[in-house]
């Protein structure tokens, strides 16, 4: 993920866009993008929306992770790091049968 | 980001989930996670949020991403191919100026 | 309420839409209609947005209610009657001080 | 539609509640609230939903009308001539064939 980190963060600092991102306004762009991809599925079952917007799905959900990785900057944290603890956090909530 | 991809789908595969994970609900899930992830900063600006929810902020972040590796899972699709694919597109759109 | 419930289920009989209407995607569109309004807050301040956007805010308002309506139709409940039900529900949870 | 509306509004004002209520705040909670309606579909078919969660879905759907009418108070708008006006829009861009 770190080659992925590095050209997202240069992207935003070409453009002198960190000045603009408060915390809410990323959670909020997170939550948007993820409701312009799941506005591919309207009226549509998940067979008729891949075979007919794989595409546009795939941007969104790089659209999702781009604001993630920007939020994580922000708030200073290790998004792969908490994507394992929050794993460890399932694994006692939902042990294996 | 190999090491989460795998151990997300290993944490999936223990408990014989893929089964449920039709691209649908997975975007719905998505959607889902990212607002609760909002939901901190209900009524509240981002220095409140992040001061009083900064552990649930990053919970949720992780949830987001779980679910994204998912559904990129179930595409067969490479996210951080898409992300790369992605910011090529936006540095047209968005020229620096 | 009556008269607007009337004017929106006539417009979709004239269409022939409620055989589309499962709740599963009229609950996803009153959500995305939800962020269609929620996206006229995007990197704005609430005086901002109204400033610049009231026209379209106040469409996208009605958006959500138009299918909140249909919804309600669907599954036979009386929205009017729920929102006193709730609001009485809320009573016991927030007593005034 | 008037009577709701009242009640609402009484219901805010004995909190005192009105002067939190800026406008991407209210925006902010219609969305989380139908994305609180949407969760009851999570994973779920329309069928299995209504017929587990009919209850819940009815007062989620009570939230996001509460969350509107507040919305449309602050804003000096009426709800119900959205509601037409942007029927009278929809006409023209659906035409009945």
């Amino acid at each position: 993920m770190h080659s992925i980190y590095k050209e997202v963060l240069r992207f935003r600092d070409e453009r002198n866009w960190k000045q603009y991102h408060e915390e809410k306004d990323l959670a909020l762009s997170i939550s948007l993008e993820a409701n312009e991809l799941l506005e591919n599925f309207q009226w549509r079952s998940s067979e008729e929306a891949v075979a007919e917007s794989k595409q546009n799905i795939k941007e969104e959900m790089a659209d999702v992770l781009i604001y993630l990785i920007q939020m994580a900057d922000k708030m200073d944290m290790d998004l792969e790091k908490e994507v394992l603890a929050k794993l460890a956090k399932n694994r006692e909530k939902y042990p294996v049968k």
